[in-house]
């Protein structure tokens, strides 16, 4: 990474707004064909990148509704092995990547019922996953409480740690010399005519790029000069999640993700190679706060502990909450924006992690040759803007 | 205080082991008598004081077989408004106290009658209590449950926010010129003859005094040269607790301390006047770790749920967890050892806060004027090596 130049006239080929794992991602995947960028956000990481569980599980949490979506995750998560390896070459640090694959069980006989759906749901789609009764669930995970009334494996559904991967990007991109880091926010979009040509610091200066890149997650209309809806809404969704640590003595504790179905709603316990055990994650859209509430931890540690008892002996390290960036059909906004110059990569929801490799290769190629991969064409702003855009005049 | 000396020859009329509320306030008030103070903690307020709640409760967490220890109790409560004043004028802080009364309440039947029970054994050693229908539960405190079966009020029962109390004493020594704090561990007990003459600290430097006060809670017997059996075991007792935020759009949220008893067990609801609200406790005495558990925060919030349902919507703002001093009878240890110059201060196992002025006072005039108040006369470490002290072998 170029030391960073606080001249306004510093004018790299593109400007990536946001420097979460997407906008790293983008940085370091355009740098490497050989544009020089400039990735502002003042406290890259931070934001759903560093409160997230990092499950790349695409069959596991496979939604009715999201088949065209399922598409894009699949593929996402196909590219993770390489991806992984690459970037720990790039940054001479670990991923955080662990092919552990992963359970979903399920708490009682209803619970059961919707996991059946499920894997139903999945054999139509030909996806690849085994029906588990209660003692095959824990003869894979013998800390399962004998409670859990079966469940499906998953071999294919991994996980990375989303801190790790943070890290080794913000080192990959300190390592590539087409990426100066600028440690400020983007408050203002600039344009000339009908193209996008940088954006204002809050650090007073101003950058100008060939093209820019809004990967802001869930503040990403919050940039000024987005022409009115230019973008859909994208509501922040907020996710309580809790870090434990299991000592020595208890490991491995877990061994793959394992994905719960309790009394009807939904959580997972995520094990890290470390000994971290990740426990997530409370869904509500009220606002932008970020505060953990008391309601939030206790229902995340009843479920967990319905699942698997054996957590009440874990030390609790850490409970912390995120933003998720949701959008109307809650699938993601990659590919050319209606302003000239400016890209979009944000509004991944609950599957930012997942989808870092598929959205910084297709939007590296977009920057780079200008073509849209296909396996991102169906997830273009435009899919919003190509309506009336009567519904969007509130973005 | 005096600034720090690094000389070994440095030579006060009293060496006080360990800056928790005991060892502070002691210092204080020592200092008020003329006397010399040095004062050796690490890490001065951190242990046992930083973690409590600061309930001044002798009525509403009135033991069975406690009967004598309640006078010990009532006489420290009746002491706190003279000493939070004098406390508040000697170091230009709030002293946190708070005159708030307490309801301790039930929340099913058979918690009813453990509290009828509780109210009629208060009543017959007539103190004041006044038992309350679910419905005046409510009156009092309208965010309680309305499943709350009955309650007892306790007008005359307290609190005081133990972090302001140590940052009030803490500043009172600092302007006391008499007090120097060292912040360094005392390891070795220093002796001459059959006499206490100080005390080596784990900075390389001794510290001689003309007497010694140990007042290092659950680590009093962990200071080498302790002559065997001189203590009995003064156990770590782990408390888990948390502390939520109440917001402004929710005061007063609650007015008293509020003790529950929740199908069997205990615990409480103190809230400050600043928001703060504190919710405790566990208990567990497995030994020194201070990691706070999964299963500790899930039962302190499941039950405070079951009592104030509205607690799920707070912000959660910390889980602590701190190491009580347990001696054998569960009652602390004041006054001369058998070792001369070396009083005891410590082993105030859940009252440590509410014990502070008592201690204080009595340590203080006991240093001062060679005598036992008799108040504090029962408690003194003398009570255990009375007997064969067979069973102290092991301390």
């Amino acid at each position: 990474m170029a030391s960073a130049s606080p001249s306004p006239s510093a004018s790299p080929d593109v400007l990536v707004v946001g420097a979460g794992v997407i906008g790293l991602s983008i940085a370091w995947r355009a740098a490497r064909r050989g544009l020089t960028v400039v990735l502002a956000d003042p406290q890259p990481g931070r934001g759903a990148s560093h409160a997230a569980a990092g499950m790349l599980t695409p069959v596991s949490e496979l939604q009715y509704g999201e088949e065209s979506l399922l598409r894009l995750n699949m593929d996402s998560a196909a590219r993770y092995p390489a991806f992984a390896a690459e970037l720990e070459e790039a940054s001479g640090l670990p991923s955080g990547y662990r092919a552990c694959g992963t359970l979903a069980v399920a708490l009682d006989a209803d619970d059961r019922a919707v996991l059946k759906d499920l894997h139903a749901f999945q054999s139509r789609l030909g996806l690849a996953s085994t029906w588990l009764t209660s003692r095959e669930c824990r003869r894979f995970e013998p800390m399962l409480s004998p409670a859990v009334a079966g469940g499906l494996h998953v071999e294919g559904d991994h996980q990375i740690d989303n801190r790790r991967l943070v890290a080794a990007l913000l080192a990959a991109c300190e390592r590539e010399p087409g990426v100066t880091l600028r440690p400020a926010r983007a408050t203002a979009l600039l344009t000339a005519g009908d193209r996008a040509t940088g954006a204002r610091l809050d650090d007073g200066t101003d950058v100008s790029a060939g093209q820019v890149v809004l990967a802001a997650g869930c503040w990403s209309n919050a940039v000024e000069g987005l022409p009115p809806g230019l973008l859909p809404p994208i509501r922040p969704v907020k996710g309580e999640i809790l870090r434990l640590h299991v000592p020595d003595a208890y490991r491995p504790f877990l061994s793959h993700n394992v994905r719960g179905v309790v009394k009807g709603g939904s959580m997972y316990l995520v094990p890290r190679a470390d000994g971290e055990l990740v426990i997530g994650a409370t869904e509500n859209d009220l606002g932008y706060d970020t505060e953990v509430t008391a309601g939030g931890v206790y229902e995340l540690l009843r479920d967990a502990r319905e699942l698997v008892p054996g957590v009440t002996e874990l030390p609790l390290v850490e409970t912390h909450a995120g933003l998720r960036p949701g959008t109307p059909d809650n699938a993601p906004l990659i590919g050319r924006t209606g302003l000239d110059g400016l890209i979009a990569a944000t509004g991944h929801y609950r599957h930012g992690i997942l989808l870092t490799p598929v959205t910084a290769d297709a939007v590296a190629e977009l920057l780079a040759d200008g073509t849209v991969p296909d396996v991102v064409r169906p997830w273009g702003p435009a899919r919003f803007t190509a309506t009336t855009g009567k519904e969007l005049s509130y973005a």
